[in-house]
Parts: C-alpha cells; sequence; structure tokens
C-alpha cells in the first residue's frame, strides 16, 4: 500500500479494504482458516466436548506501554478469560475499530503482538473484522477479541465450593500491569521502572490440571484488582476471606508508583496473573506445579478462608486489620 | 442507578460497574448462562457438529436510524454472517465501548434492541464485556457482536462451485440500509421515506434447505453492496456474471435518494438481504420458498452466471451493457 495511515476507506468494503486485509491481515494470520475470508471460521468439533466462549473488548491507552502493547493484552485477556473456566484456549476472533489517521507502522506492530501472542498461546485467529472511524471517534485502535476454548473436564469450579480452612493462590506479584499504563500515561515509566505483567495463565491452569479436584476458584485479577476478585468470591457466601499482607508479592516498581499516587494496589489490574482457591492439603503441589514455570515463579500463599461471611480482611504488616474494600468508581481509566 | 448517564467509572470493575451489568445486562439478558456472570459461558455441544464462529463490531452513526439501532443491526449482522455460511445461529457475545456522557435511556433502547431482535433470530446472548471511554474517544456506543452456529451438513458452499447457467437471486431491494443510514444523517429522511431493511437472513437460508446441494454460494451483501460481493465470488473464478437491471429490485424511498446523492445503489449496504447463486434447475424453486415468507416476499431472479471470466457486467434499462465496478474506498463511513 502506498499509503502511509489508516484512511477512511480502508474500512468501506471495497478494493481498499481488501488491500489492508490481504497486506496486514491474511499475511499474518492467513495460514490456516483465515485464508479464504469466508464470513466465518468452521471449527472442527470434537465429540461430546462442551465449549467456553468468552469475549473482552481492549481501549488500553497508550497502545504501546513498558511490557506490552493492546495487541498482546487482548490476547492474553481473552486467553485468560477461557483458562479460568477451566477451558482450553483454542480460538480466537480479533475485531479492530481504526481511528483515521493512525500510522500504519503502529498497526503493524499491535498486529505483530497479536501474531506472537497467539503462537505463544497456541490459539489460532480464525476469524475477523475490521472498521474505520473518522479522526477523534476512537483513539488509534480499539480491539476486540472473542474466544472459544475446550472445557476440561476434571474443573469444577464455583464460589459456593469454597469452604474455611482453603487456601488463597496468587501466580506472582499484583498490580504491575495497572501502574505501568499509568505510569507511562504520567510520564514516570524511567524513574520507577514498572514493567506490565500482562501474560497468559492458561499454563498455570494446566500445571493445576493434577489437582483439579481441589481447585474450587480460579480468576485472573483485571479491572478493580485483588480486591473486587476476592470480593466477588465471598459475595452472598457463608466464607470470608483473611489476607496476609506480608505474604502478598508487590514489584518495587509498581509499589513506588503506588506510593507516590497514593493507589491501593489490591484495587490495581492485573493482565497475567492468576487466583486461586484451593483446598489447603493441595495447596503446596499447586505452589510447586505452579513455580517450575516462569509465569508462576513468584507464586504464593496469600490468605485462607475463613467463617467470616462476606468479608475480606487484610492482615496488615504491622499486625492490625482492615477491611479490603472493592473500589467504587474508576481509579484508572482505560487500563485494558 | 441514580447516575442519568454513563460515567467512566462504570468502566472500571468497581461497585459502579456491578451495577450497572446488574440492571442494565443481567435484567434483559441473565435468564440463562449469563447469570452467574462467569468471565466465559460453557455451551453445551451436540456430539461431532462442525460450529462457525463469526465477528462483527458495529460503529453505525446515527445510533438510532429509520427501521433500527445499532442494536439490532449487530444482532442481525452476526446472525447473518453465521446463516450464510450454512449455520444455525446459536449463541452471541456482546460487547459494548460506551462514551461517558451517553444518555443511560440511549444505551437502555438499544439494549431493548438487542435483546428483542436476539429472541426473535433464536439466539442467546451468553458473555459480554463493557467499556467507558472519556467523552471524545467513541461516539456513543459501539457494539461488537461475535457469534457461534451450528453447521448444517446439507450446504457445500463455495465460490469454486458456482458455473455458468447458475443464476443469481437476492431475496429483496437493495441498498436500502445505507441510504436509510445517509439519509438519516443528511437530514434528508422525512421526504423521502427510506427505511433500513435491517433484517435477519437465518429463515431464508433454512427456507433453502431443501435444495441444499444446488445452493453453490450465498452471502449478504452489506459494506460495497451487491458490487463487491459479486465480484468477490467471479474474482480469479473461470466464470462472470451477468445482472439485468430490470429485475433487481430497489425501493423508490431508496432510489430517490441514490439520485439525489448520485450513488449507484449496486454499491450501497443493505443489512438483511441475501444474494444466492443456485442451479438454474432450483431456482424457482428457492424463489418460491422465500416468497412464502416476510423477509423474501420481494425476492428476485437479477442475473445469471456467465463464462466471462473474472466480469460483472449489467444489462441496463436501455439496453446497454457496463460493467459493474467494485468501489474502491469509502462511499458511506460508519454505515454499521
Amino acid at each position: 500500500m502506498s499509503e502511509q495511515t489508516i484512511q477512511l476507506g480502508h474500512g468501506g468494503g471495497g478494493l481498499m479494504s481488501r488491500d489492508l486485509i490481504q497486506s496486514e491481515i491474511v499475511t499474518r494470520f492467513g495460514g490456516g482458516m483465515l485464508k479464504g475470508l469466508p464470513d466465518g471460521a468452521t471449527l472442527p468439533m470434537p465429540a461430546g466436548r462442551e465449549l467456553v466462549f468468552t469475549t473482552d473488548s481492549f481501549v488500553v491507552q497508550p497502545l504501546e506501554f513498558p511490557g506490552g502493547t493492546i495487541g498482546d493484552l487482548a490476547v492474553h485477556g481473552t486467553v485468560n478469560d477461557l483458562a479460568v473456566c477451566g477451558a482450553v484456549p483454542r480460538w480466537l476472533s480479533l475485531s479492530l475499530i481504526l481511528e483515521e489517521g493512525l500510522p500504519l507502522s503502529t498497526l503493524r506492530r499491535v498486529l505483530d503482538s497479536v501474531k506472537r501472542t497467539a503462537d505463544d498461546c497456541g490459539v489460532s485467529v480464525v476469524t475477523g473484522d475490521t472498521k474505520v472511524v473518522a479522526r477523534g471517534q476512537c483513539d488509534g485502535v480499539y480491539i476486540n477479541t472473542s474466544g472459544i476454548g475446550e472445557k476440561m473436564d476434571e474443573f469444577d469450579l464455583s464460589a459456593g465450593r469454597v469452604s474455611p480452612g482453603d487456601h488463597i493462590l496468587v501466580s506472582g506479584s499484583v498490580g504491575d500491569h495497572g501502574m505501568a499504563v499509568l505510569a507511562a500515561r504520567e510520564g514516570i515509566r524511567i524513574t520507577h521502572g514498572v514493567v506490565s505483567d500482562t501474560g497468559p495463565v492458561h499454563r498455570l491452569v494446566q500445571a493445576s490440571r493434577p489437582f483439579a479436584r481441589d481447585v474450587k476458584f480460579m480468576r485472573d485479577p483485571t479491572r478493580g484488582g485483588l480486591a473486587s476478585v476476592l470480593n466477588e468470591v465471598v459475595e452472598d457466601q457463608a466464607a470470608g476471606i483473611l489476607l496476609n499482607e506480608a505474604a502478598i508479592p508487590f514489584s518495587s516498581g509498581a509499589k513506588g508508583v503506588a506510593e507516590m499516587l497514593g493507589v491501593d494496589l489490591l484495587q490495581v489490574a492485573s493482565e497475567g496473573r492468576m487466583i486461586m482457591i484451593v483446598a489447603a492439603s493441595a495447596s503446596e503441589a499447586v505452589l510447586s506445579a505452579w513455580r517450575s514455570l516462569p509465569e508462576g515463579r513468584d507464586a504464593a500463599r496469600i490468605g485462607v478462608v475463613t467463617d467470616k461471611k462476606g468479608r475480606v480482611i487484610l492482615e496488615t504488616l504491622t499486625g492490625g486489620h482492615r477491611l479490603v474494600d472493592v473500589p467504587r468508581g474508576e481509579l484508572l481509566p482505560r487500563i485494558c
């Protein structure tokens, strides 16, 4: 293509659209089902297997931040949603909303990161869509990825199975993604070196598979952070949660930015972490399996399930206790 | 909710997000799998059936236009993509990007139309996502719907099967959607009364099922219109197409607006029409089956497949012949 930025005509369904799709999408994703560009992808189904279906739109700003781009964030986000539902991620759709004037070089870097991340996660982009809106009607690129995975039979996941004595595990430091994006936006990244944790959790799920019957709940703590996920678990349940602040892994970079801005890291999004609630008897085995993976190297047991109905309590470093609240509104807009 | 417009906090993953999802999404779509708001929906799969997976983002402006809204456009668009791939539409995801300041009343009307249209098409919204961006970072509402359908075994669809002598059928007038949106945008709707054709085509596919082995190709002519779809069919094929202008159904409203603006209706989007290429022997049977449905009442045979390799020719009302071109860029931005 001769144009070096996205034009409205790239979204019109005519020759310019076809050129864009051929040169940027088919070259990257057209090896398989996407080749003939049908309106939909036909997927072979293994007999009698349940599927998991999920969707996420991504509007993160900036499009590129320390540790990742909107492209790998989208793939990880959808892969992770499938994984925490107990599914093996298989197929993704990729739908782009592009702003007129977007540099093609930016689009290419984003698509490269989608491709690289999908390959790393073992998922295929099989169908897609591209729209273009005029300048000022979106902010560079918005991406929707929907995903389909094959449910693993072993897992029986539900907040209702969580009971006092169960252990709360986390696969690594929390809040890095939110702090990295915020720092990039505020121009403070150089001082503190905080890097997004954007990454996949499906290998952590695979590693837990031998202990599946002792796994009661899993979730990746995105918007609203650890605080939102744990409060959601115990909402309307007979159980509560006691967290041990000393045991929660935080990176020094995220801590630095959070302190500077007065933000509670428990309420900040991660994009490549797993929270799992397991029977106490399986806790060490799961942690040890996780720690054998790079993405689980800093895994830790951070708390226990209690009988304090519906309450999430933090035992602080100084031995005090405080309630862990769900944030009300928006701490950090456009974090994912 | 007390707020009467969308706030950034509605997208933050905290209490405001939960309130919005509970009051606007769960009340409409929470009867089934969406009830517990898991990260993904678990779908029961009939053994050995292939699936079709598709995605579309919708950025139409205005959000409400004569004949429809962005909500029913999204459902119809995804249902139709599944249908023309030879699948029975089953499940949809619904992902919203909302602009800060959007009136809640507008959101409610859009969601009502999603719900009503999904019910009419026999599909369930089973998973979703909601993001909020600041004022000026989108234009009211953008919607992504991805869909899963169950493939029907009977159809064997491919442009390669199209051969000279086959008939080209269309299920109704073409170009109404594009002209209705444009007219609404330009404020000329009252004079000409053009109404969008937004609607489902899956019942037309069902009606053709008894003749499936004679159906070679089907597609709904959206962006780029009839011209784009038919050129795509014969691209790189040994066949060509001869259209008969006198036989192509146009509504008087769409014709009026197109003439006023100097637009070629063959290049204008429909959002509820079907183009089908069938063996000549099955053509009357399919037309008659279509005409028994409200959405197929104006169905017509509009042309034949020729041996003029790769060329789409129109025989005009005056008996002349002209080439039907694919539009190059963007005639009508944000039509869907």
